[in-house]
């Protein structure tokens, strides 16, 4: 019972409390602050403020000599922290009166997130789901916005259904990850206002804040500025794309990625490679990857059938990869390290400087993931 | 001036500032029990230590009203701040009297770390690099142990050359990142103490606490105990393996998945996608993909060559794989949805529970990387 390490580690668990204790009453104030900032109708997120306190804290540590990266990822741990207290508290309303937004689909796991957050700023939603149809027009009378969040397969279907109900001055919005096909139905089913909206972040959040919403706007744009100014309101970052930019993008960013997670599980099974044999003997990069393509099979099967096959364009462009890949094992089947190393040195002058971001932005993943798991 | 959130903002800096001067407080601590556990001879990183203090963190922030999950990334984010302060100081000797230690091939990256470890731990360490092996024979006179870490294309050639020159009594031990064939030649090469050893990691670390090292056992195991002891002491997670299931289990962690990112960067290239087209429209987990796939292209060609290219039963994986590919791509081909769901029905079995244990830490990976660069 000699430790001579006990006394040391005592005060570490003392300063440790004193922390915990503080970070408490940091909460405190933080839900203060947003309980100022709903009654002001400001916004929940602020860039710029968040960048001024990151700047303020980065050069606080540095003075008691703490490293600066650290303490920034510190600082956005604790503001972590605070948002999450936001999840439970009342939001902002972007209109001086209430609107009401019918959520056509409402009853899934997105459209349950924003109908939350709709109420939850004092807005009235109504649900229109798939067995609602024969009281539609009673759900559509009097709505300020309506807003498609239905599998893609059905998209074009429920928007000409819906259409054929609006009234003129309704918004009509969706929250499709297509975006040039659904637009284009919108427009042709509704005279009215049209915003195509692309939600890229899951279902399972507290809030809003900081998520990417794309945008692309369809017509009478000034008509659709309250819903924008709402989505700003919950912080999430807006940004506006043209439909064809945001479809191309998203055959990479959803299409691909999706098929390369399911091919690599796939492969990992005919193999019989299970996640147990490796997980031990992985670096922190390769269990990060094991964990993006498990987390895929824990959800619903439908769900990535409908991502991947999501149109001939889309089926097209994993189809070229196949053979981009097919082209790219010849240089193994060949032995051909020089011809490797070409397309390698290639590789790097198109990626360009992003490599060395992508190398510093990826150290930071590797310790925290080092730290976390390992 | 009149803004109300003016007097909350300032007590949340106060808190902040005060939260820093504890952390420095903390920090000059853990030093000091750094400071005891050398003089001591203990080990930096006890895991039932870490376990038991992340515990009661979870318990105390649970008394404060605080998520526990989120308390314990807090927790390992100021110990990972203690940590760093390691690497500017000495490390416990496993030895009663200080080893040396030949690092052949040593003015590389990994050489470098070790050499520096092993010297901050009072050992001797010798290095012998391509330019040396005229003088080999003066280098190797009475060293304890020679460590081989060369590019996996000489080590057979280097063990041979090596082995020649060595007393019995001396410890051989390599670091490829292969461990059959290698193991085989140092057994050939050398009748004296043989171990090969796998470090998991990368070279830009400060220190080694909490790494994975794997261990292949070769001969007389109780004459390497010393070496694998100072890896424990700084912080190493030590795990013993058959060489035959490492080289399988890395065909996949390191052979397919560093394919897998070429082959990504491959087809971005081809399809004149650049990294900033996509980068600002990604999902969190499609910006890891970018990053972890990007920061290969910031390294060199023949390092990536070299893990590729590394043996026949490794390109034959890779070619399999491509077959495997091209199974999966005739489905999109012929638009069967159906049996794409069946293949992802089959694969969610063959993951079982590890599939939630992936959603459940594959979100804490997206929201910390949401938090930080969105």
């Amino acid at each position: 019972m000699n430790d001579p390490l006990a006394g040391q580690r005592a005060r570490i668990d003392a300063i440790d409390e004193q922390i915990l204790d503080l970070l408490h009453q940091r909460n405190e104030l933080a839900a203060e602050v947003i309980a100022t900032k709903i009654t002001a109708g400001l916004p929940v997120f602020v860039p710029e403020r968040e960048l001024a306190k990151v700047a303020a804290f980065r050069a606080a540590a540095d003075a008691r000599g703490l490293d600066m990266e650290w303490a920034e990822d510190f600082l956005r741990m604790i503001m972590s922290s605070s948002r999450a207290r936001q999840s439970t508290a009342d939001f902002p309303r972007a209109t001086p009166d209430p609107r009401t937004i019918l959520m056509v689909g409402g009853r899934g796991r997105l459209g349950s997130l924003y109908t939350r957050m709709f109420t939850a700023s004092g807005h009235t939603v109504r649900v229109l789901d798939q067995d609602d149809w024969d009281r539609a027009e009673e759900l559509v009378a009097g709505i300020d916005a309506a807003i498609v969040v239905v599998p893609i397969r059905v998209t074009g279907e429920v928007i000409r259904r819906l259409g054929a109900l609006l009234a003129p001055g309704v918004v009509l919005a969706d929250f499709t990850s297509h975006k040039a096909d659904p637009l284009r139905e919108m427009m042709a089913a509704h005279p009215g206002p049209v915003v195509g909206l692309h939600p890229m972040h899951g279902p399972d959040l507290d809030n809003l804040s900081k998520q990417l919403l794309i945008v692309c706007p369809g017509r009478a744009v000034e008509q659709t500025a309250w819903l924008l100014d709402q989505f700003r309101l919950w912080g999430l970052r807006v940004t506006e794309l043209e439909p064809e930019q945001h479809d191309r993008v998203m055959h990479l960013v959803q299409g691909l990625r999706h098929f390369v997670a399911v091919l690599h599980g796939s492969f990992m099974r005919s193999c019989d490679l299970t996640p147990g044999d490796i997980l031990d003997l992985s670096s922190p990069i390769y269990r990060a990857e094991l964990m993006m393509t498990g987390r895929i099979f824990a959800q619903n099967a439908e769900l990535y059938a409908d991502i991947v096959f999501a149109g001939p364009e889309r089926r097209q462009l994993l189809l070229d990869f196949c053979d981009h890949h097919g082209r790219l094992a010849e240089l193994v089947r060949n032995d051909d390290r020089d011809a490797f190393i070409r397309e390698f040195e290639a590789i790097g002058k198109f990626f360009g400087d992003f490599a060395g971001q992508a190398m510093q932005e990826s150290g930071y993943l590797i310790h925290r993931l080092a730290d976390r798991f390992a």
